[in-house]
């Protein structure tokens, strides 16, 4: 993997750049849709590409494990082969969705054992055989094994969780480095810097972290229920330890508003079910700000979803349509939306980047967090 | 609307046509996808036009009274600009719905009173204001309101029933005769042959039907449990007293066996919801008979859908993919099945034409109907 830092904001820390891995270049600052087991929910894949444009997308390797299963995804040749999708592809470890198994795993530190939410069945994850899986599942980008800290939690359980997530850092990028990629093309291995909302835990994380020295680096445990402005406070210390040379990726984030201010911070990767979670309830979000289409509202509003926003989906189909079948519950209601999310997600974060070149990032980020966020 | 017939094929009675609707042009034999409440479930308005090729489509004058309703329909200029289909639409009659709803509806010479299923409110469907409501809605192709006879019925039942039909006919012909459509294209009204399983009401009620000289005829009160071979003998009896030069409507049916031999019996036009029902549970009709996609024989199958139908869903993505998506209850699962199956049900009708144009249908069917219900 390769990162060409192409451009700096000079009023605020946001940041422009390129990516490139073995199944092509992501422009920075990027959002990735979510597929979690494989596919991103109610999307065709022509769709992702060709309407959404997605550069990058997300599997998640505690739902793939289990289902499809690394012999079906091995006989594939990996997820890209099984999918589809030949574009980049980010799989997370699988430690945030095991521990939040509570009741059904085991922590120790060894690594977690953990019943399949699916059949019941057990299994084990620790830092070696999630490097292991995910080489199987074949990501361009894998996560390291660690324990997104929940949130709140006291100092003494954040610094303890921390301190586990680096030494499992330690054993993951031993196993990483000695292993290799199955299927012929480039992986790496990006770490994640944890520390709950504590400033101290943060700025200590984000030095081991960056002392690992790895092709990129992602902060975790945000996001996770902590007032916004906490978020923007942790994520601005940590950006300024993590080195510029480097992609930071901010996971599981966030709302509009929430990537507008973390490409400030210096952000340039993001990811969220929230586009297409929301989507499925007939949460849209516009250019014009944030639609609730089951409102009486939209009950005979003609107009397309989003025509500024443009793309198939945004301009062909009237509000009155779409909130007809969120209200009906039709699958294409579900369809719609999603596309339309993701395509206005992937139209925020180019417009972030366009303004960033342009020299008027910052202006534009705080006129757009007040408009992006009002509710129509 | 104007129809061509084209050409009869010799050895059955098969012919091939054309349908021509200030719509557009409808090639016969034709299957048209159902879309019940305004959307074909689960696929988009451009994969029906560019993948699936419908000429024509559905919608259910239950479904779309009740919501999203005649204001907005109406509000819109009629289905066509609400969901953004542009070809053909034909509306059923409501009827089949209503009389369904046993223990929610009364019937009386009048018409029907029934309870919503959504929320329970009262409504009425008569002869007289189901035409009025298909003129609002804006189908093309209208049906007469009729009692869809159940199977079994006894001959007494099914006589009164039809005749209550026939009663029925004549006062929607009156009402669709002196009112017009309401956006400035022309509309149609189909009169529907009822009779059960009984030759000699079959045979009253075609000549009935056939009497009241409409643009064209459909055959209901089949496909509804009775065995196959008796649906064959109807349908064979009716179309030899249906006019020539009109098409034939078999309502609600059918697999792909049952389409071949109706389009032997001499019916031009059919609808089913059974791809895309079939679709949503995993059973795929293809080139090469049926799969049951979530057997585990497919679970390393990497090949594509069907090869030989073509089509993006069909190549693009394997059969061990859809398997995943349709066992994980994903969403693409429901979709890249229903797109699958009405793609091979439109295949099937064309490959019918061709067969027929080209004089070896009778040899060609014979194979089709042994091979396409075969379970792989």
């Amino acid at each position: 993997m390769k990162f060409e830092l192409q451009h700096t904001d000079p009023q605020t820390k946001a940041r422009v750049g390129e990516i490139t891995t073995d199944h092509g270049k992501i422009q920075t600052p990027i959002f990735m849709p979510v597929g979690t087991a494989g596919t991103v929910k109610a999307v065709q894949q022509r769709e992702l590409k060709e309407d959404i444009n997605a550069d990058i997308i997300l599997g998640n390797t505690y739902h793939l494990y289990l289902r499809p299963g690394l012999d079906t995804l091995e006989k594939a040749g990996g997820l890209h082969k099984f999918n589809g999708w030949d574009r980049p592809i980010l799989t997370d470890s699988g430690g945030y969705q095991v521990f939040s198994l509570s009741g059904n795993r085991k922590i120790n530190e060894e690594g977690v054992i953990f019943k399949s939410h699916i059949d019941g069945s057990k299994h084990v994850f620790t830092p070696e055989n999630i490097m292991d899986i995910q080489r199987t599942i074949g990501a361009d980008i894998i996560m390291a094994f660690d324990e997104c800290t929940p949130y709140p939690a006291d100092h003494r359980y954040a610094k303890e969780s921390m301190e586990r997530t680096h030494r499992w850092l330690k054993r993951c990028t031993e196993q990483f480095d000695s292993t290799e990629g199955k299927y012929g093309y480039s992986q790496t291995l990006f770490p994640i810097v944890q520390g709950s909302t504590y400033k101290d835990l943060r700025k200590q994380s984000a030095e081991t972290i960056a002392s690992f020295e790895r092709e990129g680096n992602a902060i975790g445990g945000l996001s996770v229920g902590e007032p916004a402005e906490d978020m923007y406070e942790m994520t601005d210390l940590v950006t300024d330890i993590l080195p510029k040379d480097k992609p930071r990726y901010l996971m599981g984030v966030g709302t509009p508003a929430n990537i507008l201010e973390g490409i400030a911070c210096g952000v340039d990767m993001f990811d969220c079910v929230m586009p297409t979670r929301q989507a499925r309830h007939g949460q849209l979000f516009t250019t014009q700000g944030i639609i609730n289409i089951k409102n009486k509202r939209w009950e005979q509003d003609l107009s397309p979803i989003d025509a500024e926003l443009g793309g198939y989906v945004s301009t062909f189909y009237s509000k009155a349509y779409l909130r007809h079948l969120i209200r009906s519950q039709e699958l294409l209601g579900a369809q719609i939306a999603s596309v339309h999310n993701l395509t206005f997600y992937l139209w925020l974060v180019r417009q972030a980047r366009e303004h960033i070149l342009a020299g008027d990032f910052r202006e534009w980020k705080n006129i757009m967090v007040k408009k992006l966020m009002q509710r129509l």
